[in-house]
């Protein structure tokens, strides 16, 4: 079983990315249940924007939509900024879409029998509406959302420290983020033993 | 196994609701597999704002709240207002928000193990983001979400025929609550043979 | 020139309403100004919903619908409940959807001229989404939106210490609620100055 | 004065944007009106993610916030993917809100005393909710918006034609285009004539 967060920060290696710390609590938990799990941090990659696979010859999507495919668990890490998902977020979700109309084997779309979660973090506000936006997305495309699969850090309103500088410590988001983590390990191992029937959900025809 | 609607329609009955109509060709689906669904018309009910579980003596609430507690699936339709879900909806979540502390015998929030997905109608625009927020609050309280969890309809911008003035009759609506509905089916049967281990989502000491 | 708040928080009086208190900082501003203001607490009234200008008999909307069209400037306060503005508020900006269609003697929707703006207090996260959907319906349905015309706030991801307890005194949402009332007054004075002029903007025919 | 159109299409040209095609008829307007506009089209440039007002050496951001800074309006325009508005435009609000802490000579932010508006096309369903990011954004960073300066055009639920296609006749779609337009005219004449009063909304001190 793999797992594999996908950070929308910003910020390019090797700078500092909060998002990143929150990403690694998360990570020590998978490596505890012992499921591996990778970080691709998007804005270190030339992704341009477009809804075909593959954009131009120096898209490097393609690869990354790889990883996606082999993975059993998705999870979107996201700064926020102006109360919201970042644009590299966006840009995720809108590669992620274009292909959301290909079909696996059965005739249901390829991110059937996947799961999905978001970790969000920022200085203040905008953890739920950025979480919001990432979870509809996610099940809107065919991933299945287990409860309580988003976890977030933010700080009181105004300027104020970032997740790192706060020291990491916070216990509700800690909690959350063990939640999400857990729950989405309980789901993806559920669909793999059992694949979800394709019954109903299969596109035939005229649609 | 047990489905359970409830509509959050700004009209009270008898006032014809499409949000109903759209729940009409859901329930149809649960029928032919068996499934008992129930449709609340919440507007029907004298459901006062507040963050207790029964607010007064009036409340209607408690006895809905029991239903949600005795359905293995809950589906939330709501009208589109202004390009949002309705205040009745709100309302809904408010309150089942209110009890989302509570918890089961294995010490996890008592929605887990229950799935959730959503309908909206509207004559035009705000179906997604009516979904989004239903949607997000659901698994954000415990709720599970199968994949396409979703389904609207919409017409196009402006002033215009409603769901049923249209004649109930779009493809892409109709796949899209079938699937809902087949998911919501596949995932409260998963969950029924095998509850979410109480592991690495219960709340202990300090959280 | 008048000033009314309309609180759309879940608490009846005489239960203290933390949103009542960041109301209280504009209103002192207004008042130093020597501009009126009332503050109308919702959920003390029998407001039911739907889309009608009056519901049924005891629908005590009219009187406050009254009250918004004899003011130059109004601001909607709402508490934020699982990242959103509350049930109340969208109960409210329903029944002012209700009658947006209708026309001031130039042509003009009724709501032209008159300013709109947003508080919001939680005890965490959800301020700018209370905010931006409010803004959003009141610039729709005909207000002006000045300038940095939303104020909220919240504390640290995870329960804490709502606005009151926490002391009011946070230095950003002072400051942003300054801005707020300060910008609401520029362009009430404006707009009583020289009206918008009815070129462009008035419903003809067709439409 | 001028006016500046952002078109946040993901489509690069000569590819045909349906969102140019509602630009130019708030275009055709402007120009009846004697105002000259310009329309960028953002994905035909290279501008990198990230906080600071210059990237790096290739950053083509500069040039045109320096034509922001030389308008009195700001219309975004976007297309709605999975009913949000597009990466691109959220990468023009992160860049725009970069900047927005400098200052005016009066010691205000320094988009005050320019007025902005937003424009949509999508096959189906999102309009408002793409307006409604945006309009927050822009008047949360200091832009003044009139009444009704969102106009969108989406299509019925489901796959179909894009504005271009369906013939960009939709009165609904007009009507508000053109209110959104003169009431963008209306303001920014009125704040060529009278400033917003530097009181109450300068920052100070330890803001």
């Amino acid at each position: 079983m793999r797992a594999l967060f996908l950070n929308c920060t910003l910020k390019r290696s090797p700078e500092v990315s909060h998002t990143h710390a929150l990403i690694e609590t998360s990570q020590a938990l998978f490596k505890k249940e012992g499921i591996d799990s990778t970080v691709i941090r998007i804005a270190d990659h030339h992704i341009p924007c477009g809804m075909q696979p593959r954009i131009n010859d120096s898209d490097e999507w393609p690869p990354i939509f790889e990883q996606v495919m082999n993975s059993d668990i998705l999870i979107i890490g996201t700064p926020i900024w102006l109360g919201e998902k970042s644009s590299v977020a966006s840009l995720v979700i809108e590669r992620l879409y274009a292909s959301s109309g290909e079909k696996n084997p059965d005739g249901q779309y390829i991110y059937y029998n996947k799961v999905g979660g978001v970790l969000a973090t920022g200085n203040e506000d905008g953890g739920k509406e950025a979480c919001r936006s990432l979870i509809y997305a996610l099940q809107h495309i065919g991933f299945t959302i287990p409860p309580q699969a988003d976890a977030y850090w933010v700080g009181e309103a105004g300027p104020g420290p970032s997740y790192i500088e706060e020291g990491t410590k916070n216990t509700f988001t800690q909690r959350n983020t063990q939640f999400m983590t857990y729950n989405l390990i309980h789901f993806a191992r559920m669909l793999n033993k059992q694949r979800i029937p394709a019954i109903g959900n299969v596109t035939l025809g005229k649609f």
